[in-house]
């Protein structure tokens, strides 16, 4: 995993325009969202993923750049005053708060763009047309309005109301499950050949581990302090959000996790020690203190 | 003129998420930000570009389309309270005033990334994946922080400044320029013969083009009435702002108007009627009063 983050991190500095590129304020902004911090738990997705079918893991920076931009840009907008109004993140004042509101909202922006940008152009990625416009198509399909943005709609529309499981797993994913699955997805779009068998089993063990990464997430916004977990404690119960908790409580939640990792575990059986990365992010997923 | 912009509106309208969709209040606010309004300049020059160059309407339309949803997401959020701070657009109220800020910000970000999506699976389009990629990474190229969204950040770090004549028309070759470039450059892409001075002499026309309608913008900002313009007129006079009037005089910058409109003709001599629809651009640009 810190193999992978390390990784990530030097591929998104090469990648993302130095502060000496005009317009040098945005591009020092686009960096402070980008760099320097965060789990990466869906670039380390695509490595694990590129791992288990067979991808050389130099092909796979691009991907996992471009995943992170998107998730990156999705928190800089959520974080606004007009959306969670956040201050802290990864440890540090968000980027409104570091920058100015209209700065940030220009990183979200430009962000997303240089995500799409990426898949076409950098060399790394050692693949034909066909087989890029396919990851530009499965991280649209993933991060629009009916994938990532459309979750945090759901989002907006749900403060106030109690959802119940089946509204809050929807949500869910949607607003962080569909990236996730896309992290899966594009991991593997590099190995033309793969079986659909594969994909098919792949993408389930990608649906459950993002359904238990987000009841993760709800937990530790109940158990877990601000200083570990970067961002605010407490967030979702001071605006009166519907989570696994509120709906299950802390042990309904816990089991809930566990069954969706088991469900993952079982969705790679079949697989040998090449899928090693992909059960061992499973336990992480579950286990994780932020 | 009235034809193209008829045929862009049903193409968006086809092309949109509809509002029964889920989640169904964001897709009802990208219609509102996308649909019923605007000049859509940008459409109508993707569609003059391509004839230009003898690529058949038909497949056109997802161009157009994809190129008016970036320039609809950047109004939208260059409206926001923490940039324009604008409550009129096309007439109307701006898309956060009709819905909220949060929602707002939803809509350009999907709008953005609808824009790439269509590029990849409009069927229309009649292309294969080394096209669709090119216009992808062209669309993308034009749009962020080294295009327009670059752009924009200029013109926020410029306000309290006075520019001089280099500097605004480099703010404004990024915030406008680039996606007027992006349009004429689209339109031509999907005509893969294309000898590479016929694309240097559009490229031209495209830059003297978008110059030319930045200078008329500001002309019309000092002129212009706000019910015929459809926004606010007089914002860059109260925002103190840098332009081609406050610059030269509103006779200098209706004498530099009209001769990047002689250069832009001048770069297509050598081309007979297919280019007509360009030319009749070129005079739209610097003639209209919205």
């Amino acid at each position: 995993m810190q193999f992978c983050q390390a990784r990530v991190e030097h591929a998104l500095d090469r990648t993302l325009p130095t502060t000496g590129t005009t317009p040098t304020l945005l591009h020092e902004a686009m960096r402070y969202a980008a760099l320097g911090g965060g789990k990466r738990v869906r670039p380390v997705l695509v490595y694990a993923a590129g791992q288990a079918t067979g991808v050389k893991m130099e092909r796979l920076d691009a991907a996992a750049c471009a995943i992170e931009m998107i998730h990156a840009y999705s928190l800089v907008h959520d974080d606004l005053p007009a959306m969670d109004d956040d201050d802290l993140r990864r440890g540090r004042p968000t980027c409104h708060k570091a920058f100015d509101e209209a700065t940030a909202i220009l990183v979200g922006d430009a962000l997303q763009t240089l995500a799409f940008q990426i898949l076409c152009t950098d060399n790394t990625l050692e693949a034909n047309a066909e087989t890029r416009l396919k990851m530009v198509e499965t991280l649209a399909r993933a991060s629009g309005s009916r994938g990532m943005a459309g979750g945090q709609a759901l989002d907006l529309s749900a403060t106030g109301h109690e959802l119940n499981l089946t509204e809050l797993e929807n949500l869910h994913i949607h607003k962080t499950g569909a990236l996730i699955c896309a992290s899966v997805r594009m991991g593997t779009l590099l190995n033309p050949d793969l079986d659909s068998e594969i994909v098919r089993k792949l993408s389930h063990f990608a649906k459950c581990i993002g359904l238990a990464f987000q009841i993760r997430d709800d937990i530790l916004d109940v158990e877990g302090d601000t200083e570990t977990l970067g961002k605010t404690q407490g967030k979702d119960q001071a605006q009166n959000k519907s989570t696994y908790p509120s709906l299950l409580g802390l042990t309904g939640a816990r089991e809930k996790a566990e069954e969706f990792r088991q469900n993952a575990l079982q969705s790679l059986e079949g697989f040998g020690e090449e899928a090693a990365p992909l059960r061992w992010i499973a336990d992480y997923i579950i286990g994780r203190n932020h």
